[in-house]
């Protein structure tokens, strides 16, 4: 697919109505207070005939949310032909229909023992065809990852809008293609991936953004979608950064302004910028250390 | 259980090594650095002789988690008898024992709907016995929720030391009691609960403290452990608030220096300092916002 040249492909609307909601509160000196608030819905998600999973959304993209966790859960193969997806915004449920019958059942009897949910793992899965991955050479120019944090950090967002949410960025080069927030972190990523499937989109030359931290869940699921490179304003974990070694993904943490940490991968920077030539973040930078 | 009269029953211990490792890397001159990271390992928890689940933690308090998970999941009920709790650090296993049989097969079934746990979804199993939730009167002095934020907050702790973390922090009146730490914000909280269980320490008298956000999950895991008030640096989101205002749990968030602003349960505040001698926070207070 030709990419059109405009800045985002998507980007986040926070003016959308139905992903916030002004909440009537007291502040810290008893006055009453409206704030706004993000919306969390629950999406449960069907392949096919099978129940798969109950996700707890912000409710936006629920087709490629579908679709990207049916992926990065080794559910939907890179040959699967998808017939259709019905969201049935009521029922609160989005149905993936694909041609053959997949892998599901095998997978759903392995979740019973990865069920600790709110814990955020599924590890079992998570690992497999870890192995077989092979992340392509890239550059990473340094002055790419300004710029791109720059523009993420000024792009408007649910973030800046109502705050509590994470978010994901696709980029290639210094450019921002597709911006998706969400409660959870791991539905963000699902949003993207759910779109580079159904858009045809190549991983070999992209970079993730994630607010979001290096674990590694984050880690191995940027692998297995193909994206050489992980970049986050967060930190990381000690497994996160050796999976991050093992399968050669360059992994840059703790981007605040001109300072960042490479603990991975550190061969695809491309120094081409003076860090000194980058402003620090102002205080009021908007973004703030995700967890 | 009479508590001791000290600062902290249980704090972080951020010189504890095996909690956090030495990570080599490149900074944004292109220096070699070394940091120093969060481990994460997996967990798999054991309920007698059924595999429950697979977490990915930081690897302290392995019985607490375990007994807190399994009690925060429903599995394991008040009157439930702990005959034994093993744990194998070699083979990251944790078996809790009890002298009857549980109701876990049918929760395990359960689990095969609410497997995305990348997604942090448990919602199937937790809304269950929350219209049976009755949280006791309480009164919350805002000055209680000042010295706590300042005592937690400058409290020597993993987050401090390697970031990337979350913290939730059991408190009475303004006395901050147990401080746990992990990877997954719902550990840490798993872990207190275990520890009440264990210790037998009532709720109805507590405030629970944590750094992630005020989403359905942490407000549902508070009401069912019977703590009536919840507080946070982080966010809200809009079901999170209206099911504290269903079950009357108080939720305090957006705690900053000075700010706060309560969404739910108001009633429970007792307004006893001035905002204005509180002093805002310094840009290096430690804590950032979680997410």
């Amino acid at each position: 697919m030709q990419l059109p040249d405009t800045n985002y492909i998507i980007a986040p609307d926070p003016t959308l109505r139905r992903l916030t909601r002004p909440v009537q509160g007291f502040d810290h000196t008893g006055a009453a207070v409206e704030i706004s608030v993000v919306e969390e819905r629950p999406l449960t998600i069907y392949l096919n005939r099978q129940e798969i999973v109950t996700a707890m959304t912000i409710g936006d993209y629920p087709e490629y949310l579908a679709i990207g966790f049916l992926r990065n859960q080794g559910m939907l193969a890179d040959d699967e032909v998808i017939t259709a997806v019905d969201y049935d915004e009521e029922l609160e449920v989005v149905v993936v229909r694909t041609a053959s019958q997949t892998t599901f059942e095998e997978k759903v009897q392995k979740k019973t023992r990865t069920s600790g949910c709110a814990v955020g793992t599924v590890f079992g899965d998570m690992m497999e065809g870890l192995d077989q991955v092979v992340l392509p050479q890239a550059e990473l120019r340094t002055s790419w990852l300004y710029a791109l944090a720059h523009k993420i950090n000024t792009t408007p967002s649910l973030y800046l809008e109502a705050g509590a949410i994470h978010g994901t960025v696709l980029c290639q080069g210094d450019r921002p293609l597709v911006y998706m927030e969400d409660v959870g972190r791991h539905n963000a990523v699902d949003k993207i991936a759910g779109w580079m499937f159904r858009e045809g989109i190549p991983a070999h030359d992209k970079i993730l953004y994630t607010t979001g931290r290096l674990t590694s869940e984050m880690v191995i699921k940027c692998a297995l979608m193909g994206i050489p490179v992980l970049a986050s304003r967060s930190g990381f974990t000690a497994w996160g950064v050796e999976i991050a070694r093992q399968v050669g993904l360059t992994c840059v943490g703790r981007m605040r302004g001109k300072r960042f940490v490479c603990l991975s991968g550190e061969d695809r920077l491309v120094r081409d910028i003076d860090p000194d030539s980058v402003p620090d973040e102002a205080r009021k930078s908007g973004r703030k250390g995700g967890k």
